[in-house]
């Protein structure tokens, strides 16, 4: 007897119809002899209906009061999922996060879990009972409701998998598994069986948006089986693990995000800590910062180039304008709105020259020119006009994965 | 320094705009230098939608779950009162059921409250925090969460006030008070400034619809003062106490339920037990009797009558039925569905035949047939044909109460 952690999000769960599906989904696995723990999200689009709701009557609502609205998403899954069940005659019972001994910092909408004391869940699971838990959210010690921020029930599951030592956290989503590139971009992406989870990391940062990397994280410090697979199918999806194909330099999957802008700050005065000046105050404002490049110029000056987030262009370029006007206008601020960026990722990746003069050849071939390139132990990144991003997509899965 | 609690129901929170206004009443009344507990419904018809979603998941949704559903509901409207407060720049916290220490039986959909622990919400007020509670709700000792079920909100507040020894326990509502009459029916009745616990009793019983009988049951028997008044406007409302009217016989309200039903099972034999036989198994099916009514026939068998709200009308004829089959088919049934209960409502009313006699007078000169009369120390119910209810309405309200 196995005891699984499935995780359901927002789309697998958005009507009565949708709900009715994962329930028998959920009594299949239990019949089969498993021993269910189940996170939902909440239902479809509630979360957003409930930000509208906060925003209409506060520009910029209390933080504590966010939190106790946004739970009450999950809250109401947990119990039509439960109603659902009880319905196919199975025993169950739905706990909130509080309930389910999740206890979080002290910090609201974005709250990291401090320890889990799964007793009642335990106490559940050992009576026979499936057990529906509320994702995305936790008590403080105080009994304060708070929320885990981006990609919480993904992180509830895999944090529920860890202190149940369950034996393998199930994350149902609305695709069949992770591709090797975003199959409503690249008509030929095909699934992958296996990946590890240092690629499942690069995939999920690079906008692959199958998972979110503070799970895949979660998982892989405490060695946690973890499965992306699909809701609407019963295909086995892929397993994300310590795979044994380390060795082997494989491009595994292909990712592109052209929600960044490219901000560049050039011809400053190469001395010690003008770079941190600039990342110290767009960490100040909380601007995510992706990609960062500093080349020497010519005349003993820097350039210093960094990609963030579309959503965060503005406050960046303000920022840089006044880090400028500090340097008493010495440099000038070039900005690219309308840029993409394209990863190759396979452990083992940078090691061979020969993937990355494919990877330049092949947008060389094309016509397009590199305006960055960033590399990790697993990955390359290129920066590239965002009007070319498609074609060099479709292109680069041709060339590495057909 | 008074400490307060107000109780605002689903209507006054309905949308954003209306949590606006409800959260300037609240901080108005802080500004006057009271302290503020706070007790809200769910906005609008929140608790139907989401009844709604139960029912189309399962016929008959297990209550733990409903409840866990249910719930919700109301901490949406803490949350967004809390910000809608927050904005107006005092100091404020939100607090579900369970958070304010409310706790419950462990029965589900219609718990009654076992004791409050009010530490937070008196730790709250101490720092200067207006509270908001959710209301409806609370957790049985093994922290599950409950619903009160009707006249849930309302017994929170008035449960709260008596917890905290507050001063006051203001029911805000749609309407301006406690009327003499309904105004929607009748167009003359005026405001009540202040009326008797008992009087307020019979008035809710009998459908005057401000406040639950449950709620004005808990603030007599707690002496806690009680006033009714709009969200809507400023008046003072109607003041609900252990008035000192009551040696002098007035008048004190004309209420009107057109939702009931008569049944009668006639020509039964009159021999010890038979009535309870009859009203046991009505209680087994949790049908609430309103009045009842015997009188010896001819024959020597008994008549037995007694009205039920319309929706209980298919249950009660089903046990009727049933009842007269295990008297061997001895008596019949006859079933008035077309039947309204108009009453007069007055301290010490049925001790001055004067009142009855004009109450009987007036439907005699309008021509309408009283079905059953019954009467208590402080009302007298005639059941009439309900095509005639307004007109009686209206003529008696002209009567005892112009």
């Amino acid at each position: 007897m196995a005891l699984i952690v499935q995780k359901f999000g927002g789309s697998s769960v958005a009507d009565a119809t949708c709900i009715q599906r994962v329930a028998r989904k959920i009594v299949d696995a239990k019949r089969q002899g498993n021993e269910m723990i189940v996170v939902v999200s909440a239902m479809g689009d509630t979360t957003d209906i409930l930000l509208d709701l906060a925003y209409s009557i506060h520009p910029n609502p209390n933080p504590r009061e966010l939190d106790m609205l946004l739970s009450t998403g999950e809250q109401v899954t947990i119990a039509l999922l439960a109603m659902a069940i009880d319905g196919l005659g199975e025993p169950v019972i739905s706990f909130t996060g509080g309930m389910s001994g999740i206890i979080t910092e002290k910090v609201h909408k974005k709250a990291r879990i401090q320890s889990i004391q799964p007793k009642r869940i335990l106490e559940a699971i050992s009576t026979g009972k499936i057990v529906i838990v509320a994702g995305f959210q936790g008590v403080t010690d105080e009994g304060n409701i708070t929320t885990l921020g981006r990609g919480g029930s993904d992180t509830t599951a895999v944090a529920l998998a860890v202190a149940t030592q369950a034996d393998q956290c199930e994350i149902f989503t609305d695709v069949d598994g992770v591709f090797t590139a975003d199959p409503r971009c690249v008509a030929r992406a095909k699934k992958l069986e296996t990946i590890h989870y240092d690629e499942m990391l690069e995939m999920a940062k690079l906008g692959a948006g199958v998972l979110h990397p503070r799970s895949v994280e979660l998982a892989q410090k405490n060695k946690v089986r973890l499965v992306v697979r699909s809701s609407f199918s019963d295909n086995p999806g892929t397993l994300i693990c310590e795979d044994n194909l380390m060795e082997k330099v494989v491009v595994r999957g292909i990712s592109m995000d052209d929600n960044i802008a490219r901000v560049s700050v050039t011809h400053i005065p190469d001395k010690p800590g003008v770079a941190f000046s600039l990342f110290s105050q767009l960490a100040k404002k909380h601007i995510g910062i992706d990609m960062i490049l500093q080349n020497l110029n010519h005349e003993a000056t820097n350039d210093l180039s960094f990609t963030v987030s579309k959503d965060d262009l503005q406050d960046a370029v303000t920022v840089s304008q006044d880090f400028l006007k500090d340097l008493n206008n010495k440099g000038s601020l070039d900005v690219k709105e309308a840029v993409a960026k394209i990863s190759i990722i396979g452990t083992g990746i940078t090691s061979s020259a020969e993937i990355a003069s494919r990877l330049f050849g092949t947008l060389y071939e094309l016509g397009i020119n590199i305006d960055m390139i960033s590399t990790s132990e697993i990955k390359i990144s290129c920066i590239i006009d965002s009007v070319n991003a498609v074609r060099a997509y479709e292109k680069l899965h041709a060339v590495f994965l057909e």
